[in-house]
C-alpha cells in the first residue's frame, strides 16, 4: 500500500496558550495528511520514577505543538479534525501528589510510576490493562487566550477518551486559519482521570483536516463509534452538566422541531450524560447521542 | 428448542420498601428460571398522555414485585442475579413537570408523552431511537428499610442502563432468603435520566439466581459487556463519586496487593467513572473496570 504523507511537524515549536497572536509554524491544506510530533504533558521534563515533580518548570506543562494555519478556514466555520493515527512512546509516567486529583485530600505522599506499553497493553505496578491511546490537548486559537491546560469552547485540555484513532472532532473557528495545536497524549486514561494524570507519553498523531463553512458549534463535538458527543467544560461538574443538559435539550428541540418539554423527555431516553475528567481547572462532561438519531452535521446546525 | 421455565410470579403482590418484615410471595431455588411480571413505576395508574400526574396516588410509585425468598442465601452472601430476558409492553409514558429532573427549574409546564416500542425502536414525539430495555428497581431487604424509589447499598432504584439482558448483578444479602424484588422497567433510559423518568413500561423479566457464599459486596456490582461496574449511590453526585473513588482505590489496592498511591494511579488509567442517574432521591454513579483486568468474583473479594 502506498502511504501518502503530505506534511510533517516536529515538536520543537510548542505553545501554552490558545492565543491568536502566536505565529503559525506552518500551513496545511484541507485533505493533506499531516503528522505532528508531540511532547508529553510535562514537556518531556519528567524522565524518572524517582524524580520529584517539584524539579520541573511548571510554565512548561501541557504544551501543544503548533499552531498550524489551516487554509480556507474563517471565523464561524467548523474545523473538522479527522484523527487517523496515534503513535505513542513505549513508556510514560503517571503522577500522584498531595492535594491533586479527585481524592487529593487523601494523598499522603507523592509518587511517580512508569507505565510501559507493549503488545497492546499498558502495564503499571505489575497490572496489565488495555492500551487505549488518546489525545488530551487539542484546540484552536480563542479570544480568551486560555492556557492549553484548560478545556473550553474552542477545545483545549479536553481529556476525553473518545478523542482517539478513528474519531472526528469538530471545533469552532474563531480566527482565520483556525491556529490549531495538539499535545498531551495518553497511552491510557479512564473517564474521570481521577489521580490527575493519565499514562502521560510523547508521541505522534496523524490528522487530516476539512472545513464545514459557517457551522462553528457552541461546544466541541466528537464523533466516535456511531455516537456524537457534545463536550462541555465549566468550573464545576454540576455547572458542566447543567450547561450540557441545556445545550442538548435546545439542540434536540431545534433539530427535530419539537417543543422544549418533548426535547427534555427525548434527552432522558437517548442522550447519555457522561464524565470525561474531574481533575483539570475546569471539569469536562460529554453528552452522547447515537449517530442513527442525529448526524454530526445536523447536530452542528442545531447547536448554532 | 425446549424452553424451560420453573417459576412464574404475576404483579398482584408488590412492595414499596425493602423491609425484611414483608412476607415473601414465593420461594425460588438457585438455578430455577423465574419469570416475574412487573408494574410500571406509576403502578400502572398513569394511562394517558392527557392525564395529570397529580391524579395518581404517590404512595404507589416504584413498586417492586415480590419479595421472593431465594433458598440457600444467608446474611453475608452475594446474591447473584442473572438477567436472562426483559420483555416490555409496547407502549409506555415519559413525564416532565416543574421542579422535577435535572433541569427542574427550567420546566414551565407539565407534559406526559407516550413512547411506542416497535421494530427494535422506541418512538417519542416522532423521533425514533434505539430500544434498550433495562431494569430500574432491583434489590433485596435491608435493615434501613429504604423505599423502593431510593437506590442504595442493597440495591433499590439503581436506574443504571447496564442492568439489562445479559447482565449479572451481585447484591449483598442482609437477611436469610435475601427477600428479592424487581420492577420499574424502561424501554429506553439514557445515562442521567435527566427529565426524571425513562420510557416507563410494565413488563416481565426472566431471571436465574445463584449464590456466592460470604461474598456480599459493599455496593452492588453488575457485570455487563466484559466490564464489571461498582454501583454507588449517595446524597449528591459529588458524594457518590467520592465514595465510588475511595471504594475503587481500596479494592484495587487489595486485589493487586499494591499500595494506595499505585491503586490511585491505576484507577486513573483503567476505572471509568460514569453517571447512572442524576434525578432520584440519591444520585447513582458506576465505576467500570474491564473483566480482563479483574474478574467479578475477585472484585467482590477485594470489596470486603
Amino acid at each position: 500500500m502506498v502511504y501518502r504523507l503530505d506534511k510533517i511537524f516536529d515538536d520543537s515549536k510548542v505553545f501554552y496558550k490558545f492565543d491568536p497572536e502566536i505565529p503559525p509554524i506552518g500551513r496545511v491544506l484541507p485533505g493533506e495528511r499531516t503528522r505532528i510530533r508531540t511532547r508529553d504533558c510535562f514537556s518531556n521534563q519528567l524522565v524518572d520514577e524517582n524524580q520529584q515533580l517539584s524539579s520541573i518548570d511548571f510554565s512548561q506543562v501541557n504544551p501543544a505543538t503548533g499552531p498550524l494555519y489551516i487554509e480556507g478556514t474563517e471565523k464561524g466555520d467548523a474545523l473538522v479534525v479527522h484523527i487517523l493515527k496515534i503513535i505513542t512512546a513505549s513508556s510514560g509516567l503517571v503522577v500522584s501528589l498531595p492535594g491533586e486529583g479527585f481524592l487529593g485530600e487523601d494523598v499522603k505522599t507523592s509518587k511517580n510510576r512508569r507505565c510501559l506499553v507493549r503488545d497492546n497493553f499498558v502495564e503499571i505496578a505489575g497490572v496489565k490493562l488495555p492500551y487505549r491511546p488518546m489525545i488530551g490537548v487539542i484546540g484552536v486559537a480563542s479570544s480568551d487566550k486560555h492556557p492549553t491546560g484548560v478545556p473550553g469552547r474552542s477545545g483545549g485540555n479536553l481529556d476525553t477518551k473518545y478523542i482517539t484513532e478513528g474519531a472526528t472532532l469538530y471545533l469552532p473557528v474563531e480566527y482565520s486559519g483556525a491556529l490549531f495545536g495538539v499535545g498531551d497524549l495518553h497511552a491510557a486514561m479512564a473517564d474521570g482521570e481521577v489521580c490527575v494524570s493519565g499514562c502521560e507519553v510523547r508521541g505522534e498523531v496523524e490528522l487530516e483536516f476539512s472545513v464545514l463553512k459557517g457551522l462553528a458549534p457552541a461546544w466541541p463535538v466528537v464523533e466516535y463509534g456511531n455516537t456524537n458527543y457534545i463536550i462541555v467544560s465549566a468550573g464545576t461538574l454540576e455547572e458542566s452538566l447543567k450547561e450540557a443538559a441545556r445545550t442538548t435539550v435546545k439542540a434536540l428541540s431545534k433539530a427535530f422541531s419539537i417543543d422544549w418539554n418533548d426535547a427534555y423527555m427525548l434527552s432522558s431516553l437517548v442522550a447519555d450524560f457522561q464524565i470525561s475528567q474531574l481533575v483539570d481547572p475546569k471539569k469536562t462532561v460529554r453528552v452522547g447521542i447515537p449517530s442513527s438519531v442525529i448526524r454530526a452535521e445536523d447536530l452542528l446546525k442545531a447547536m448554532r
